[in-house]
């Protein structure tokens, strides 16, 4: 059985869920989006997630004809046609057919759906990050845009990391999908405040009032002094940051407050 | 009549030449690109073109499946196939459909073609370019990210803008899709050295060396005291800037030496 995709209201098999070359997104890297997961087929967070994405497409100048409601009604009726029950959706809007290949048009709405299933495994094993001097370009809107990202995976592979850090000259900034946050030895949890995407299990996070966690400008060298350290993502919810540029972080063990947050995250997504 | 684009290798009209949307170019913005003309339905400096073409690839770890001459015997099938004897043509080739949306896989290479006729009439009213501090990504290859450059677009039609003039912190760099010269009031004609895309029409014309010309470091406060600027490319060939930021260059007016590049620039593309 197919896996179906929406394109601009309309439901196609993912093995045609195409688009003309003469897309913006295509011809010059032009879109935005957004993805949330989907568990026991219930969407994940989603007014959280459909607010970011209005928001995207209207920073980008990129009109999307259809409104919260119809959006919503579409992801339920994917949802339902597909009955991937642990997957995860995402909503990809287009700078559209241009004629000159250069001005936007009437933007096209991809929605697709891929099965995913949450590795809790995975938080023990951990990650290895090296960093990169490498500011990504209207960082508050999660486009389309990971040039940067790509073009570095040989040389993670060659490095043996997982990931890579970002810093602006030596500002802390992010993962390129995801968050990234600090356990301090006083216990202080702490996050880049500014040019990066704001994540939605960051904002989570953000809001543990009863944890002393807050936005900071950090810089390269609060690494050294960091007791723990994590990323936070929807499909990572939060997982311990070991090594950084082959050097341990704290004890190189995952850490009490980032297992307390994980366990916290796990309840939420559960709960919601 | 259609056009035809070639998509892999094999022909296919215009209206139908798509790819999935699971290609690395949708996702993530990830593909390189280059475009040539083609006057009375030959292609001009088609050898730079695809010197840069296949830099841009190896760069990028996109692998190109077919080598210069079956990709010659290509562009050429295409040209007699379409017979638009004035025209562009784009190679375009992207990540790929990679199976995690993330990791390249074979790229797909997009070969488009459409009809342009050189407006020579342009050069005598000139570009107004207001400035704007972004340093390109990976600037010296051809990628096919224009992010800044279309989402500046309408703040450009605000200000009675043609064109937007990228320096960083100030070093002045390229317009996103043409180099930048300036000539000074000793008659210098210099182009920035580092950080930009080198284009093949401002390569041409660091070769005239009968004429002052080079490489420099050029910073904003140049453009007070130049006496010309204009802007370089393959659909420019040489267009002179007549203000900057709201403020004439020079008298104002198109001059001597970008009126003589550009009879140079004209005369080779004829004489190729």
């Amino acid at each position: 059985m197919s896996t179906y995709a929406i394109i601009n209201g309309a439901f196609v098999a993912e093995e045609a869920a195409k688009i003309l070359v003469s897309d913006l997104a295509v011809q010059r890297g032009y879109g935005i989006f957004d993805y949330f997961r989907i568990t026991a087929n219930r969407p994940g967070f989603l007014d959280d997630h459909l607010d970011r994405f209005y928001h995207s497409a209207a920073f980008m100048h990129l009109p999307v004809a259809e409104d919260r409601a119809q959006l919503k009604q579409l992801i339920t009726g994917l949802i339902e046609k597909n009955n991937l029950p642990d997957a995860g959706i995402r909503l990809t809007l287009t700078g559209g057919y241009s004629d000159n290949g250069y001005t936007p048009a009437q933007p096209n709405l991809l929605i697709t759906q891929s099965p995913f299933i949450f590795d809790a495994g995975a938080f023990h094993k951990g990650l290895r990050l090296i960093t990169h001097d490498y500011q990504r370009q209207l960082p508050e809107v999660k486009t389309i845009d990971y040039l940067q990202a790509i073009y570095l995976q040989p040389q993670l592979k060659a490095r043996g990391a997982d990931d890579v850090l970002y810093h602006q000259q030596g500002a802390l900034r992010e993962c390129p999908r995801a968050n990234f946050f600090i356990v301090t030895k006083q216990g202080e949890i702490l996050t880049p405040a500014s040019n990066i995407l704001k994540g939605i299990t960051r904002k989570k996070i953000l809001a543990y009032t009863d944890l002393p966690v807050r936005e900071a400008d950090l810089q390269l060298q609060d690494l050294d002094d960091a007791a723990e350290a994590f990323i936070s993502s929807t499909t990572k919810e939060a997982m311990p940051v070991l090594q950084i540029d082959g050097k341990p972080v704290g004890d190189g063990r995952p850490g009490k407050i980032t297992t307390e947050i994980f366990t916290r995250l796990l309840t939420a997504r559960r709960h919601q």
